[in-house]
Order: structure tokens, then C-alpha cells, then sequence
């Protein structure tokens, strides 16, 4: 079994790297990389992610990092046609699709809404908040994921942005996103997931 | 040999999505998508992409968008293990990494320095431009592709938003950027590409 392990920091954006590790059930060790000391701008870890930010996954030395990236190498590593459909499957373009689509757009789209800008932004390629809102309520109305009854990696991606969206409220209000977010908080994987991103120490500090 | 659409528009980000074909050398047909005209935003085409954004590409009916998902499934369906490392390569995380990266931080970090912002925004999770063109020099220094000697479908994700920055002066100066981008510029796959992204008439109307 390869060894994996996650680079992760305390509320942070770690939790789609527990997420897609949990719904996988495979075995990984955890560093924990502490923000408020900063070690995330140490040489130590910028050595692993130049980029200086977490979640990043090493499978064997092999390092990725990008949220979308290391859902895409996970899944395809060790749920290759479970988490992930399969390179020749119908559903891959799609699946690809709302991979890149969780950090491409929806993402920007909320880091925009909080800043509360007034000025519209040139050169962008994402949506509004509410565009993207919109996209994503045609996508998930009537059906219970992304790819309908399938649950894979792209609802890991999408799911954990939105998720931790709707709890800091920088989403616009939707009853499919608010039914969508349900369904994900139900997943075993996910409560596991949420619990070793917010420890309760983090609420006590 | 499956049947591949791709919808673009000139002058547009579909660089990308002639690319990645161009250097496959597989048989496509192109819908022209008039932006002039509004025809993205017209109800036979938001069925296609609900977005209303070109790239798209069909692959036997199967649609999928975004720049780097076109560029993924395409290397992965037509060029496995060429134009993409295969998922049991030791290239695939750093490979899946550098596709996301490219329209996850490079391109909101060039619309907000073309927008000329002074508010630093909030939850971001990109870079400032400054320092993604940082990040591309340190993975670039001293290398042909971004995969070392390996061209792959990464450095189209990167390189078509990298060139389309450099030409509208919408990215920091700097020489290791500069010299990827003449060596990109060398590959006939990217002519060819250039010249169906902004043909002749562009310039003369």
C-alpha cells in the first residue's frame, strides 16, 4: 500500500483533502502545518508547496497539491471507477468538468462576494456568486449529485467549498444548495472529515 | 475514431481548446460561437454550456468545459501517456497540479491585476499576480516544460493563458516566462492554433 500523507492546517481549506481520503478508507498520516505560527512560510514546508498553502498530499514522495488535483490523483489512484469514473466512461467530462469548476469559479466567485467589491473585475473567467449559484442549482435540481446517483470526487471538491460557504454565509441563499449540503453532511466520510478539520480545540482558542 | 465538436470563438480563451487537438492530431470539426452576436448566450448554446463560455468540446455527444478538464480529458482519451502521464506515473500529481493551477490562481490573479485593484480581497485562494508568475519561474527555471523535458497537456492549460497574458501585458516581466513562451510559440501545433484563435479578419474589422 502506497504511504500517503496530508499536509493539513486547522480550519483551513484542508478539509477536501480529509474528505477525499476518508471516502476512500485508505490508511495516511497527517502533519499538521500550524498557520498561526506561520509554518506555512517556512522554507521546510514551502520546499512541498512553493505556494505556501494546504491542503498538499504526498502518495510515495510523489507531491500534489491544488484541492481539485489531489481529489483527480486520489480517486483515480484508488477509486479508479468508484470515486472516479474511468478515462473511457460518459461521465468523465463532467466529472473533470465540476473538478475544475470548484476552484475555477466558485471559489473567486466567493472570494469577490466577501470583499464586498463594487467595481466589476476585468479579464475574469468565473461567474458571480449568483451565477455560479445558479449553475450549480441547474445542475443538482432533482438529482442527488453532480454526476446523479453517483457520489464522486467532484462532489468532494465542489461539496467542501460550499459547505464551508454556506457556513461562513458568503453564498447567496438556495433551497437546492441548502437539500445538496444535507446529503453531504450526511456521509460518514464527511462528519469524520469535519471533525478532524475543526477540532474542538479550534473552538476553544 | 470518436466524433469531436469544439465550440469556440475567435479571440477568445479557445486557444486552449485548438491546442490541446492541434497537438493530439486528431480530427475535429469547430462551431463558431459569434460573441458579437451574443450567440453564447443564446438558449441553443447555454444548453451546451450552461456558463455561456467558450471552450467546449463533445466527444461523441459527451460534453465538457473549462480549459483544463478539456485539456485533461482530450490527453487522457487521445494522447495517454504522451500528451499526459499516465495515473500510475510518478508525473501525474505535478501534471494534475499545473492544469488546475492554471485557471484556479493564474487567470484570477491576472484579472485582478488587469482590473487594477488596490483592496487586497478575502478568501482568496490564489496569488497575486506577482507572485504566480513567482511560483511559474521557480517551477520553469532551468527546464523546457513544465514537466522537465516532457511536453505535456499542463503546459497548454499554462501556456495559452501565459501567451494571451504576455501579448495583452497583463503579467509582470520576466525572462524565464518570456523565454517558455517563445519556446511554446516554436511548436507548430501552437501556430497553428494561433492562426484559427484570431484569423486574418479579426484584425481587419
Amino acid at each position: 500500500m502506497a504511504k500517503i500523507t496530508l499536509y493539513a492546517s486547522k480550519a483551513s481549506r484542508s478539509l477536501a483533502g480529509y474528505w477525499v481520503l476518508e471516502e476512500l478508507g485508505i490508511p495516511y498520516t497527517v502533519v499538521d502545518v500550524d498557520l498561526r505560527a506561520r509554518k506555512h512560510l517556512e522554507p521546510e514546508f514551502l520546499k512541498i508547496n512553493p505556494s505556501g498553502r494546504v491542503p498538499v498530499v504526498s502518495v510515495d514522495g510523489m507531491i500534489v497539491s491544488e484541492r481539485p488535483a489531489i481529489c483527480a490523483l486520489l480517486a483515480d489512484r484508488f477509486g479508479y471507477g468508484s470515486l472516479a469514473p474511468k478515462i473511457d466512461c460518459q461521465d468523465r467530462g463532467p466529472y473533470l468538468k465540476w473538478l475544475v469548476y470548484a476552484t475555477t469559479v466558485v471559489d473567486p466567485a466567493i472570494a469577490v462576494r466577501a470583499s464586498d467589491l463594487d467595481a466589476p473585475l476585468q479579464h475574469t473567467t468565473w461567474d458571480t456568486a449568483q451565477g455560479a449559484v445558479e449553475i450549480l442549482e441547474h445542475a443538482l435540481d432533482g438529482q442527488t449529485w453532480l454526476l446523479g446517483d453517483w457520489f464522486t470526487a467532484a462532489d468532494v471538491a465542489i461539496g467542501s467549498i460550499i459547505a464551508m460557504a454556506r457556513f461562513n454565509n458568503l453564498l447567496p441563499e438556495s433551497q437546492i444548495l441548502n437539500d445538496y449540503v444535507e446529503r453531504l453532511k450526511e456521509r460518514p466520510a464527511f462528519q469524520r472529515s469535519e471533525k478532524l478539520t475543526w477540532p474542538p480545540e479550534v473552538f476553544s482558542s
